[in-house]
C-alpha cells in the first residue's frame, strides 16, 4: 500500500476523551471542498441480495414473511445466514475496475463498509477469525486491494464505514441483556478491531455506524476518538462521522449524517453529508431491482445540487454483486454523474454555500458560490421554454457582472431587476449542441 | 394456455415437400407489419454467465484459454456442464412481469430459445429426459409459462427459437462421424422433440438455427415444414426462418436472416430479419459486462431505424439472469425503445421500404411509406445544428405537401428544391420541449 | 478391455425368438459350478442412501412420509432427484481395489447394476444424455474400469443387472398410459441401450429386471435373447435370468430367481439363484444402517449351505457407498465368507445336489455331493455339545467309507446305524485348533 | 440438562494455584474404578474425513501431498477449510441412540472433543462466533445433547476433551510470534471459552490437549485448575488429565497420559489412562478406510487387559461420520467388548493392580486382583491347546484356594507347584459353549 507521507507536527497529545475536547476539532479542509463521494455497501449481504442488507435481521429477528418465505422457498430448512458466506466469491472483483468506475463518477472519495451489523469483515480481522473475507468467501484482503487501487488515482482519498455493534454477536448480546453494564463486546472485538482497521489501513473517513442503542460510553468511542486525532497515523487528515454511540448522532463526533438520506433543503451551520442510494430500497445490492427502484439520472443531480448548496456532501450509495461486479446500471449512473461533472464540476467542487441556498421565484433553482473569485453559481434543473431564466436572489452590476454557462463558454445577455435579481438569456441550442442533460449552471461574477 | 381459436380452412394438402413448393408459400401478413420483435437468449449457458452463451463449446471443444482458466479457477477439476443445470434456478422468473417489460418496449413478437445447442430445452420435453427445465434446474415449464403470459396482452405475437443440432450430443456425433448417413439424432430426437413442441406450444415463429453442417435431407426439413404449413394448428399464421439444413440460409425456408447481426443497408427483394443483441459480445447474459458492453439507445433506435427502411424486422436479443430476471440495463434499453417508438411508431409499425431507403445527401437519414396513405416519412439519428434538414429524395408539391414532425403536431415550413428535394423548417424547441430524444421523424405527405 | 477369446463355432443361429426355442437352451456349464456370486447395487440412489434404493419412488410416487420428510428436513423445496446426479461423485471408486474385496470373498462371478430403475447408466449409453455416469457424477466408464479389473483376475466372471424399465422415464410412462400398445421406450431407449452394453462390456451374466408391469412382448424380449444367444460375442457363455416381461419370472428365460431373497428349502429341477443382500432392508448403501441391519457372518453361511444344497446359487449383496468404498462391514463380511470357503470350498463349488437336501434328525445339517469322486458333503452349522454328529441320511460301507472334517484332515471314527445313517464322532479341538467358525463340513466317501 | 445434586462441602479454596498444590489433590475415586471409557472425536475434520483429524494442519502448514491433491482433485482452487463448516450436517445424530451404543460397550465414561485444534466448538461458544456447532453445520447443542444423553444413563460419566490452542487462530499465532509474551488468545478466547464450557455442561472429565508449544503459564492453566477444584460445579468429581502447557505432559495435572497410545507394560506409580483408536491411522472418521485399517476385538481385549493390568484406564476412541452416525464396524467392536465385559468385567472394573502385571511363563497371561474379597485374576488371551494354564506367579494354597473360569462358574481343578505357580485344568468346552471369546479370565480365591 502506497505509504502516506505527510508532514508531521511532533506528536502532541492536543485532544481529551470528551466531546467537549473532540468536538472542537476543526474538519481537515479536504473533505468539504470534495462535495461528492461514493458509498460502496458490500458484504455478505450481497449474496442473498434480496430485500435489503438487512436481510439477516428482517428475516431471523423480525421475522418478516417476505424474507421468511424466500428463504422458506428456495433453501434446505437448516440454512443459516453463515451459510451464505462461502458463497461471498468476489470472483470478478478487480479493484483497479472498481477504481476507474468510481474515479470516471467525478467523486473525491470512497467510504466502503469494511464491516456491515453482520459482523463479516472485509480485510483478514484477528478478531473476527473465520467471519471475515480471507477467511471465508473472497479470501482475498478485500479493503486492502480497494485502498490500493484508489490510492492509485489521483484525487480520490479512500474511507472506511465500520458498524460498532454487530446483531447477532454473543457477546453484545450478552452486554446488551445486561443494559450494557458490561463491555465484552467492545473490549474484545470493536476496540480492538478498530485499531487494527485504522492502523492497517489508515482510513481518511471513518464512517461509524451502529450503536445498537448503546450509550459511547459504553463504546468507549471519546476515548478510541482521542486516540484517532492525536496519535493514529490518519490523525492529520481522518474525518468522521457523528455516529458514535446512542444519542451522539447529529450532535458529536465529525461531520453530522443525521439520519440516512438527510437532505435538509436548507443551510446547515455544521458540515453535513446526505448519505443516501441509487438504489430506492437497499443499499446492499438486489438482484431481483427492476429499473423504475432506481433513481434516475435526473434525481441524482438533482440531490447533488440541493446538498451541495446547502453545504453538505452528497455521499451515493451503490451495491456490487457477491461476484464483485458493479452492475452496468450502477456504472452508467456513476459515469452519467461524471460526464456531468465534466461540465459542472466547477459549480460543484471547493464551493461555499452562498447566502442563498434556492431561488425564491424560479424553482429548481439552486446557488453555490467562490467567495475568492467573486463567483456566484446559479444551477438549474429545468431548462426555461421561454429561454430566459429568471433569478431573484443575485444583484448584478451593469459594467462588472458577467454571466456564462458552463461548457458553453460565451458571455450571456442579462437584464437586471430592482430591486434585485437578473433576468438571463439563454442561448438558443440544437439538441447536439446541448453542453450537457439533466441540469445546468451559470457562473456569474461580481453579483452580491 | 389461451386457445387459438382462428377461423379454419378446410384442411387442405398444400404444400409438397420439396423447397420448390415450401419456398413459394406466402409470409402470413402479420410478420411484415410487425416489423420489431425480442429475442429471449436462456438457457444452462445464463449459469456460468461468462463469455458467450457458446460457453460449453469454447470451454471444451475449442478449449479457449479464458474458458479453461475460468472453470479451473473456479470449479472441481471434475466439473461438467451438466453440474450447472441444477444452478439454472430461475427462482425470480415472473413471465407477466417479463411479459410486461418486453411489450413496453414496443416489440409486437418474442422469440425465446426452447432450446439451443446445448440441449437443454425450456420445457419438459419427453425426448430429453433430466435434461430440460421441469425435470432439472427451473423445475418449471418455461415455455408454457412465458407463452401464457405474452397470448395475455393484446397485440404480442409468441415465438421459439429451437436448435437443430446439440453440440455433444452422442446420437448426433454419432451420425456426424458417419458423414450424416444414419439420422439415429433427428429420428430419435429432433423431429419427435419439434413436433411435440408445435403442437404442444404452438408458436407462431418456429426460428429454426443450427444444422451442424449436416443437409436439409438429414433434417428432413421439409417433411416438417410440408407438416407444419399443412397440418399443424398454426399452419395459418406461422413464420419461420432460413435455417433448415446447410445450404438454405438465405435461399430457403420463410422470411431470411442471413447471417447474424445482418444488416445489408440495401432493400432485399425478400423479407428479411435483423437479429441482434443488446450486448455487443454475447447472446447470453453475462455477468461480468460492463456498461460499454452495450449499445447504446442511440444506437439501437438506429438499427432500427436502418433495418426497417431495408425492409427487414428487427430481432432485439435480451438475456436474463440465470435467476429469472431481465436486469435493469435490458430493461432500461427496452424500455427507452418504448419511449422512443411510443412517438415514432408511425413511421415504422406497418410501414413499407420507399423507393430510396436513405437520403443520398444528408447523412443518417432513413426512408419508410404507407402508400396507402400517401406518407413517406424520414427518420433523421441528427437534429441539424442550422435547424434546417435538407432532404434530396422527397419531391413535394405546392399545396398538397405537408411535413410534421411526429410528437410535435404542427405543420412545417419547407422549401421544395429543384430537380427534387426539400428542406424542412425544424421547429426550434428548447430541450424540454422536444418530443423525443435519439432520432426523430418527419411525416411527408403527398411527395414522390 | 481383456479380448474375450473364446474358441467360435461358425454362426448357426440356433434360436427362434419363441420361448420355446429359448428356454432349451443349455445353460452353460460355469454357472452351476461357481455357486457363489457378489451383487452390486450402486447408483445415484447411493447419494440420498437413506432408507432403500427405491428412495425416488417412495419419495415422488408413493410419497411414503419418511422419505417425504427426509427431502423437507435436509433439502431445498424445489430438489429434485436428478439434483442428486452431481453429487455421486464416486470420488475414492478404485476398480482394483473392489476386485481385490470381491475376490476374496470367494466369490466366482460379480453383478453389477449397470442401469437401475432411476435410469442412470454407470456407463456413458448414448441413449441416455446427462443422465449417466461418464456424463454426471463419477465422469467416468464405471462399467468398463469394473469389468476389466474383474478380468484382470483369475476365475472371476463379470455380469451386468439392467433394468427394462424405468420409473419416471416420461416416453416409458406414455407407453404405460396406452397399456404398452406403443412402444417408444423399448425402441428408442431399452433395446438400443442393451444391444450397446452386451456389444461393448460383453457381460457373462445379463440380469434382467423391471418389467414394469408390460409383457415380454412389449420388451421385445425374445427377439433380444435369439440375438444375444445367436449373435452377441457372449453367445457361448453367456447367462441370463428369468425376469424377462409380465409373467415371465419362474417360467421363461435362463435361471430362475423367482422373487427377491428366494431360498425354497428343497431341491428345484431348473437351476435357480438366491439373491440376497447382507444390508437386511435395503440393496443400495444406507448411511444410517446400525450394525443390527446387517446379517451376521452365521446367517450368511447359513444361507449359502442351504441355497448351495437345495441346487441354487447364492448372490449376495453389497452397496457401495457414493464416494466409491466398499463400507468396512461389508468387507468384513466379504472376507468373512472368503475365510470360510478357503476352508469349506471343496463342499461348495462344482459340487451337485445331493438326494436328500438336510438331515431329517439332525437339525441344521446339509448336503451337497460329487457324484464323481463318491463324496458326499454334510455341512453342520452347530457344533454338537455331545461331540458326535448323527447324520440320518447317509449309508456308511465299512471297509470304504471314509469321513473327515474339512480343515482338519484326519480321518474320524464313525459308527453306522440301522437301517440307516451314521454318528460321527468330531475331533475334541480347543478354540484356537478349529478349523474355521460359523460352520464345519464333513466329507463322506462312498457313501449312498 | 439433569441437574447433579451432589452433596456439597462448604466452600474451602483449598488448592492454590501452584503445581505443588493442585498436584496433590487426590483423584476422585470413581476414575480408576471405571477402567474402560469411550473417547468420541467428531468435528469439521469429519467432513473431509480424509486422512486424518489433522487434515487441516496436514494440507495448509505441512502442505503434504496426499492431502494438497486431495484438494486440488475433488475442490475448487479456493476452497477453505471453513468451507467444510456448513457440510458438517450432522443430520442423522441422534445422542440417545450414540449414549445407548455406548453404553452396550461395557464403557463407564465417555469424552467427547468439545473442541479440537481446528477450533470449531461443538457448542454455542459465545467466544467462537460463527465457527461453532450452533451457528454453523449442525445448528444444534452437540454438547447439551450427548451430555443429556449419557446423564439419563446409569452408570455413564460426561467428559469433555477440549484443546487449548488453535492452529491457526489469528491471535494464537500472534501470540506465538512474540514468544507467548503476550496472552491475547488465552484471555479472549481459552480462558473465557473453558470457563463457559465447565459451568455450562459439568464435565466429569476436563481432557485438556494441545499446549501449542506454550507453557503452562501462558495458558495460566494452575489459576484455571484451582478454580476448577476449589469452585466450580464439578468440584468433587471432576478429573483432569496432565496436558496443561509444555513440560506438564506426564508430570503434572490429574491423571497422566504422557502420550498417545500410550500402554507402558509395566505397573504406574501415578494413576495413568491410556487413550488409543480403534482406527489405527486416525481419531476421526475416515471415509476411505478399509477393514483392516481398524483393530480386531482380539486386539482391543489385548489392550484393555494389558492397561488395567498396569494400572491404567483404557479410553478407547471411535469417530463418528459427519452425518452424525456411528458406523457399523464401530458399533460392532463396540458391542463386542460389551459381550466380552458383560462375562469378564469382574476381572476389570474396580480391580486393583496386583503384585504382578503379567506371568513370567506363560505369555499373554495378565493380572489384576480385588484385594478386599482375596480374589486375584488371570487373564488369558490364549486358550491353552493342552487344555492346562500354567500361571507361575499365583501361590495357592490347598483348601482356600478355589479357581473359577468366568462365565462358567464351576471350580477347576488346579495342582500347586513348587515353590510358587500353580496349574489349572480348563473345563473341556466345545465350540457353543464357551462363555466368551478373545480372551478369558480365571478368578483365584485366597492365592499370595
Amino acid at each position: 500500500m502506497r505509504s502516506l507521507e505527510l508532514p508531521r507536527l511532533p506528536l502532541l497529545l492536543l485532544f481529551d476523551p470528551t466531546w467537549e475536547s473532540l468536538d472542537a476539532r476543526q474538519l481537515p479542509g479536504w473533505f468539504d471542498q470534495a462535495k461528492f463521494g461514493i458509498f460502496v455497501h458490500w458484504g455478505v449481504f450481497s449474496v442473498p441480495s434480496f430485500g435489503s442488507e438487512w436481510f439477516w435481521w428482517y428475516w431471523q429477528k423480525e421475522k418478516i414473511p417476505k424474507y421468511v418465505d424466500f428463504m422458506k422457498n428456495n433453501y434446505p430448512p437448516d440454512f443459516t445466514y453463515a451459510d451464505f458466506g462461502p458463497q461471498f466469491t468476489a470472483k470478478f472483483f478487480d479493484a483497479n475496475q472498481w477504481a476507474d468506475i468510481l474515479q470516471a463518477s467525478g467523486a473525491k472519495y470512497i467510504v466502503l463498509t469494511s464491516k456491515h451489523h453482520e459482523g463479516f469483515t472485509l480485510w483478514g480481522s484477528k478478531y473476527s477469525w473465520n467471519w471475515n473475507a480471507a477467511d471465508e468467501g473472497p479470501k482475498r484482503d478485500i479493503v486492502k486491494e480497494l485502498a490500493v487501487a484508489i490510492r492509485n488515482r489521483t484525487d480520490l482519498r479512500f474511507g472506511l464505514y465500520y458498524s460498532l455493534f454487530e446483531w447477532f454477536h454473543p457477546l453484545f448480546l450478552e452486554d446488551e441483556s445486561r443494559l450494557f453494564q458490561t463491555q465484552q463486546f467492545p473490549v474484545s472485538k470493536m476496540l480492538p478491531e478498530l485499531y487494527e482497521l485504522v492502523n492497517t489501513y489508515q482510513p481518511e473517513i471513518l464512517w461509524s455506524d451502529g450503536d445498537g442503542g448503546a450509550p459511547d460510553t459504553y463504546w468507549n468511542s471519546t476515548g478510541f476518538l482521542a486516540w484517532l486525532y492525536n496519535e493514529s497515523p490518519v490523525r492529520d487528515t481522518v474525518v468522521t462521522n457523528d455516529r458514535w454511540g446512542a444519542g451522539s448522532i447529529c450532535k458529536h463526533g465529525g461531520y453530522y449524517t443525521c439520519s440516512d438520506r438527510y437532505n435538509p433543503g436548507y443551510l446547515l451551520l455544521h458540515k453535513w453529508e446526505n448519505c443516501m442510494t441509487i438504489d430506492k430500497f437497499s443499499w446492499g445490492y438486489r438482484r431481483n431491482a427492476g429499473i423504475s427502484d432506481y433513481l434516475t439520472i435526473e434525481e441524482l443531480v438533482k440531490q447533488l445540487v440541493e446538498t451541495v448548496s446547502c453545504g453538505g456532501n452528497l455521499l451515493m450509495n451503490i451495491g456490487p454483486t457477491k461476484d464483485g461486479i458493479i452492475s452496468p446500471i450502477f456504472e452508467e449512473r456513476l459515469r452519467q454523474m461524471g460526464t456531468w461533472l465534466k461540465v459542472n464540476g466547477e459549480a460543484i467542487y471547493e464551493t461555499r454555500a452562498w447566502r442563498s441556498q434556492n431561488d425564491t421565484v424560479t424553482p429548481d433553482v439552486w446557488y453555490t458560490s467562490k467567495p475568492k473569485s467573486n463567483l456566484v453559481y446559479a444551477l438549474f434543473l429545468k431548462w426555461p421554454t421561454s429561454g430566459q431564466l429568471l433569478l431573484d436572489q443575485p444583484k448584478a452590476t451593469l459594467g462588472a457582472t458577467e454571466v456564462k454557462l458552463l461548457g458553453h463558454g460565451q458571455p450571456l445577455n442579462w437584464t437586471s431587476l430592482e430591486p434585485k435579481g437578473i433576468t438571463v438569456e439563454l442561448p438558443h441550442l440544437t439538441f447536439h449542441q446541448m453542453p450537457c442533460e439533466w441540469g445546468w449552471a451559470l457562473a456569474l461574477s461580481n453579483v452580491t
